[in-house]
């Protein structure tokens, strides 16, 4: 059974990212700007935020924290991300989720300019990914791909089976994991609150990628000797350390892992690759605006 | 056994968008109005275009076909669309496939207006449909979708296995028939030329939705008994008529028919579908320019 390293993975390709951005900049150049905007003051979305501007400063980065009110208007919010849009000096930005309910996020996120949404949210990325045309793809599920593909786990011709149809995971996931790429070329199934029969199903699966969000949902007697799983559950479960909480996954690690040939554990697997992935898509936007030069 | 009649369903659409067009024009709007662009002399395309100007005339749109010569550059077709995009008097237009191979197809349909883009192909339509947002479903896959709901097909919680992973239909179709809609909310298996197990799937599935084009591919012994099938299959195999050829699915309709509860015949089955769901993205088009009026 291998590990997939999310934790390790991530941090080569920091070093990946940090050593483009010195080559960046010793030719002359103003380092990649990440922006992100924050509404409100959600415990989790402010550590989160802090964590991806942590990141920027790590790869050499510009970056840009705005923290806006929790009473600001869906009008201000637009104007912010206009002004976003048309900042020369920012080459992509993330509007941090949730908003607060007042505020339409679909909205929000229709007004990015898809060529700085690195998030890779907008509708027309999510459209070119399906359609296989370059494009941000989301963190999350390029963070799996990333994975599978740096580890050399085959897919092609393979069942994979994808629990959890979130437009952000379980969706773009199914999609990319059947584009004619590699990884992908998969036979993909996606299994969501609907599906009667999820046990059939991971049965039969070559490779699972769980994206429910419930605690150890999948067990060892649900799957076949030699499966690949991807755990992308992110639960809080409250427990007696410090915190007051920890993170689980949607698998039964410790018994599931015996029958894998490769998994993520949690935390430390597909949660990691994400932040990584963010700044790779930050690095392509900068890219893609100095063609010229690269 | 039901047959799935998409040649008298679309006679229906087609009757009440005639319906929808004579209450605009006689409340004093101009009837909706649809273009089209082919380039070049290919017969297919010509006659498709043809029966969709027909199809116009049968429901009251107004409608332009514009024939550009073979050699026309992207540069030229470009201008063409960009003009299309900008004409106040057109609703909706379609640039017919294929296009000559000196022009990049995708430069084309990413060039065209997302609020025109009757054929649904643009990326931000495809994003949109993925993302269960309002906007136009590319004309086979809704008129699969169309024919499910009129038939009151049930879709939830079914397996439903999709052959072919094409753009402008196996992709589509796999993706709406897993939203959390009805028609839809189904579990989908995508299955493609390197899917290895194509006879497991099928055997397992409740609806299986087929678009390889590849005459009677899918023979009696690879369904179980009351599964619906829906064939998009359109193949021209030579035979001694008078046209020297007919038009083959992908199904072997005479045995497999005897095991289904419900089949799309071929032709009459979703090939009619496609020119009604056309027309009817285009009289969406109208509405939401003249949103005020509805």
């Amino acid at each position: 059974m291998i590990i997939l390293d999310g934790k390790k993975t991530s941090n080569d390709i920091k070093s990946e990212i940090a050593e483009e951005v010195k080559k960046i900049t010793e030719s002359g150049n103003r380092p990649p700007h990440l922006a992100a905007v924050i509404v409100g003051n959600d415990g989790a979305s402010l550590t989160y935020v802090g964590s991806k501007v942590k990141a920027c400063e790590k790869v050499g980065y510009e970056s840009t924290l705005i923290k806006l009110p929790d009473e600001t208007t869906e009008d201000e919010l637009l104007n912010q991300v206009e002004e976003l849009n048309k900042n020369d000096s920012i080459d992509g930005y993330i509007v941090q989720l949730p908003l607060p309910s007042h505020i339409d996020t679909q909205t929000i996120l229709m007004a990015v300019d898809p060529d700085k949404d690195v998030d890779g949210f907008h509708p027309t990325n999510f459209g070119k990914m399906s359609l296989n045309l370059p494009t941000f793809i989301s963190a999350t599920p390029s963070g799996i791909i990333e994975l599978l593909k740096r580890y050399k786990v085959q897919t092609e011709g393979k069942n994979t089976v994808v629990l959890g149809r979130s437009d952000i995971v379980g969706k773009p996931i199914s999609i990319l994991m059947g584009l004619k790429t590699n990884p992908g070329n998969s036979t993909v199934t996606l299994a969501h609150s609907r599906t009667s029969n999820i046990k059939n199903l991971t049965l039969e699966a070559d490779i699972i990628i769980s994206a429910l969000g419930i605690p150890n949902f999948l067990k060892e007697d649900m799957l076949k000797k030699g499966v690949v799983v991807v755990d992308v559950g992110i639960t809080r479960v409250p427990d007696n350390s410090e915190k007051g909480y920890k993170i689980v996954g949607d698998v039964d690690y410790e018994n599931v892992s015996k029958k894998c040939s490769y998994i993520t554990p949690v935390p430390g697997g597909v949660g990691p690759m994400t932040i990584a992935m963010l700044l790779k898509n930050n690095l392509k936007a900068f890219k893609n605006k100095h063609s010229s030069c690269f």
